[in-house]
């Protein structure tokens, strides 16, 4: 394992300890891997609506690269593809939330689901209100599982956009809680991988691949993908991708969508451009309007090599939303 | 060789024609690998002076990701790890240029300063001004080679910001010139690679490392590094970067530098997050002032894992031109 690390142990602490003095706007939480925003006002009754994500860490620049105006208040990370403890999420919600109340925003994944609902539970006990939104974007699954059962992975973060800017343009908790659910509803995403992650704990990778093949519908913690399938064109594969996603959300000629290209750790931008140019292509092609384009490295596995698309569908309130200022490190500039 | 691209020989063509059509900012120059400002003036009279840099692709973000306002005004893109030609820069010219004149950004390679600086000539016979600054920031090679023999990576493109913003904020040919002088006299970088890169067209990589080793002072175009030395930690790879680097550039206690920590294209953020820990806190244990930081992939070599760092003096003037605004796709916002 050749990775840019001191003790496998230390990763977590040591990133977040990183990111946070490359941040002039985020501070760590006292004792806890939570990445809070520093200008958090003292008085909770000053608060507004907090929105709270997090989850296993190994997917930099989530979840900490999105605290900041506009997007994430707290972000609470777990040990590498591990979810955060409900202490944890219990202890970010009381650094950022008040009276105006808090949203959890959650990827689809029992750990995660459990740790965050026990915390919203006890905060609520406490007084705080408490809202959850799950996400549960990843299309290729499709076949096999209903869709409540997805898992959420890199489509996760247009849900903190959405219901970052709502919270901070003052809307309630329910209303940002609406606008958060709508979203993940007409949100999908499908992924490619090209090989492995190594959790440097583990010191060798998640699964092996033939020199050439590769592996649809990835799971972005190093877990086995939906199929394997032969090394192919950059265009095959995102017309493989784009297909899947278009007939599962019904994204149909006329719509309006907003586009991720992500990649997974290890894909440098050359990769990414070559992907973004089909997908915007072929998107144009079936007559569907893409109203902003973003590439990069959104949600990361580790340093995966591959790439996931992302689909939202958006009308003019929820594109003001994408739109909105945001002063987070990993948030990209206009689309 | 697994990529996502289509045909290797085009995945230059096709990499510019995905950036450009993610970025509404950027338009593709006619019939050239030549990406400029959409918001060009057609009015030679009305130009600024324009700010040009490029080099061979693999390097994304650079150079395209660089155009906007603020920074480069064109950037020419070589094939993969091959200087542009002459032609090329020379259209660029002709496409940004005017009375004002034009500053060429070149990194100091052989074919680089040849094509760039024949370009330069022909255009100056056209009767535009062009003045041309080489930036050779390497510190790798210190021991080896005289100053003006190193190799330009990393640190390019602090030049660059330091140029666009001079030029954009109305200074003349001149003055701009001695901005980004001035600027990459005082400019150090040094980089590792874990592993190699592939370059498409020919199918394999550069070069092979064992299992436990490394290559300090990498060549950003897969050639050999400077020395190759046993796997270590994080922290002690960035100490030796870092000494080599405030040895070098002669930067003391006192001095205040801005820092770059660069991904070369397969490094996740979070590697990069853990070495910006170790490398902020051994310069303020220097007692070296670090007025500002970015990490990211600023400049890479295609798929290479592995990173630089980049330290660069500042007094305040200078610190005005990279805090300055930015409207290209690849500049970070608030460092």
């Amino acid at each position: 394992m050749k990775k840019l690390v001191n003790a496998p142990r230390a990763v977590v602490r040591e990133m977040l300890e990183g990111l946070v003095s490359l941040a002039p706007g985020q501070v760590l939480l006292d004792g806890e891997s939570v990445v809070l925003r520093a200008d958090t006002p003292s008085d909770v009754r000053a608060r507004k609506v907090a929105v709270i994500s997090g989850g296993g860490s190994g997917h930099e620049p989530a979840h900490a690269g999105y605290v900041g105006a506009g997007m994430l208040d707290a972000a609470v990370a777990g040990d590498v593809f591990t979810s955060p403890s409900t202490d944890a999420v219990l202890a970010a919600i009381r650094a950022v939330a008040g009276p105006a109340g808090a949203l959890l925003v959650v990827k689809n994944y029992t750990g995660d689901r459990l740790n965050f609902g026990l915390a919203a539970e006890l905060a609520r006990a406490e007084g705080i209100p408490v809202e959850t939104v799950v996400v549960a974007d990843d299309v290729s699954l499709h076949d096999t599982v209903e869709p409540a059962r997805r898992r959420g992975i890199a489509g996760t973060v247009l849900v903190h956009k959405v219901a970052g800017a709502a919270a901070e343009a003052g809307a309630a908790l329910q209303d940002v809680l609406r606008e958060a659910t709508a979203a993940a509803e007409v949100l999908g995403t499908m992924g490619v991988a090209l090989g492995p992650c190594t959790v440097p704990a583990a010191g060798k990778p998640g699964f092996t691949l033939e020199e050439d093949e590769i592996e649809l519908g990835l799971g972005i913690h190093g877990e086995q993908g939906v199929r394997r399938v032969p090394m192919q064109t950059a265009d095959s594969l995102v017309d493989t991708l784009l297909t899947t996603i278009v007939e599962d959300r019904r994204i149909t000629s006329g719509d309006r969508v907003v586009l991720v290209v992500n990649g997974l750790g290890g894909t440098p931008p050359m990769e990414l451009a070559i992907v973004a140019r089909r997908a915007l292509a072929a998107l144009r092609q079936g007559g569907i309007r893409v109203e902003r384009a973003w590439s990069g490295t959104f949600l990361s596995a580790l340093e995966m090599p591959g790439c996931s698309l992302t689909l939202l569908k958006v009308d003019d309130a929820r594109l003001a939303r994408l739109d909105a200022a945001v002063d987070a490190p990993a948030w990209p500039g206009a689309g």
